[in-house]
C-alpha cells in the first residue's frame, strides 16, 4: 500500500465539499464531471475486491485505512484523530463543513451520532480484549453548527463484562450533543 | 441551481469508493490526483459561501441537496430515499459499499446510528409542525455486513409534544440494529 493514497484522499475531500457549493454552469461541470471520470478510470485499474478491511501494520498494529471516520483513504472520513490520555479519556477535534450538513448550517444530528459511537468505543477498546457496542444513547443539548468542533469520552464504571463510557461534543460554548454507551467485552472463545 | 450535477454527484461517489479500494502505483495515483484538482478548480470557479442549507424548490417544498444522507449534491450520501407508507411508516432501501467500513467487511455502527437517526425523524416530522430530535438510543443486536440494506420507522405513541419512534436496519435475515428515538415538537413561538 503506498501513502501517496494520502493527498489522493485529501483532493477528494475538497471536491466533495465544492461539488455541493459550486455554483458553475452546466458546461463547467460536465468538463469537472469528465476529470473525475477519467481519475475513476486511472484508480480502477487494479482494485481489490470487497473493501479495505484492518490490516496489520508494519508495527503489528492494526491499520484501517479505510475506516468512515480515520481512514486516510476515506474521504468520508473528516478524518477523526484519537488522542488517547495516560488516565484513560479520549478526546479529537475535527471540522465539520457543508458536507455533514443537515438543518441549515448545523450539523446532521446522525453525524453527531456517527463520531461519538466512534469516540465513546476509544475508551473502552483494550489491545488485549476487544469491547463491541451494546447501545448507545445520544442527548441533543442543542443544534450544533458546521464549524470546529470537539469531542471527549471516559469509562465512567465498569460491570464485569460490561463498560459504562460518556462522552460528548463540544463547540466552543460548550456540549451540544452527550451521549452514553454500553461496551461488551465478549468471553474468550 | 443544475440537475446536472446529480451525474456530476455520482461520479465523486465512484471516486470515493475506487479511491479506498484502488491497488494501483503512485505513478497513477498521482495522475489521478491531477485530473481531481482540476475538476476541483472548475468547480470553484464559482462557489456558494458556507453550505447548501435547505431551500424552497419550485413547488415550495423544502430540498437539501447539500443533505449528508439525502443530497443529490452530497457525494457522501447513499443518498437514501425516504418512502412515506399512507399509515405514517417510513421506509428506505440502499447499498452499502467499502466506503461505509467500520470492522473489516462490515458497517460501521455509527453509520447505523447516523441513518437510523435520519429515518427514526421522519415519521415524527409533519409539515405543518416539525419536530426536534431529543434522545435516540441504538442497540447492536448483531453486526452488519456491508451490501444492501433496508430501514423502517414508525411513530409508537405521541405523549403531548414528544413523539416516541422505534425502527431498525435489517438485511436478508432480520434486524441488525434497533433504535427508538423520541422527538420533541416545539410550542408555536
Amino acid at each position: 500500500m503506498t501513502d501517496d493514497f494520502e493527498p489522493l484522499t485529501q483532493s477528494v475531500r475538497r471536491l466533495i465539499d465544492v461539488t455541493i457549493r459550486s455554483e458553475v454552469g452546466n458546461a463547467a461541470a460536465a468538463e469537472a464531471k469528465a476529470h473525475i471520470d477519467k481519475a475513476v478510470e486511472l484508480l480502477s485499474a487494479e482494485l481489490m475486491p470487497g473493501s479495505y478491511g484492518v490490516r496489520a501494520a508494519a508495527d503489528g498494529r492494526p491499520t484501517a485505512l479505510g475506516n468512515v471516520l480515520i481512514g486516510a483513504r476515506n474521504a468520508i472520513a473528516p478524518p477523526l484523530v484519537i488522542h488517547h490520555a495516560p488516565e484513560g479519556s479520549v478526546h479529537t477535534e475535527f471540522e465539520l463543513g457543508a458536507a455533514y450538513e443537515g438543518p441549515a448550517g448545523h450539523v446532521h444530528g446522525g453525524v453527531c451520532a456517527l463520531i461519538l459511537d466512534h469516540v465513546l468505543a476509544a475508551p473502552a477498546h483494550r489491545p488485549d480484549a476487544p469491547a463491541v457496542t451494546g447501545t448507545i444513547t445520544v442527548r441533543y443539548v442543542r443544534p450544533t453548527r458546521l464549524g470546529r468542533l470537539r469531542a471527549e469520552a471516559w469509562v465512567d464504571r465498569v460491570e464485569g463484562a460490561k463498560t459504562y463510557v460518556v462522552g460528548h461534543i463540544a463547540d466552543a460554548e460548550g456540549a451540544t450533543v452527550e451521549a452514553s454507551g454500553v461496551f461488551i467485552r465478549p468471553k474468550r472463545r
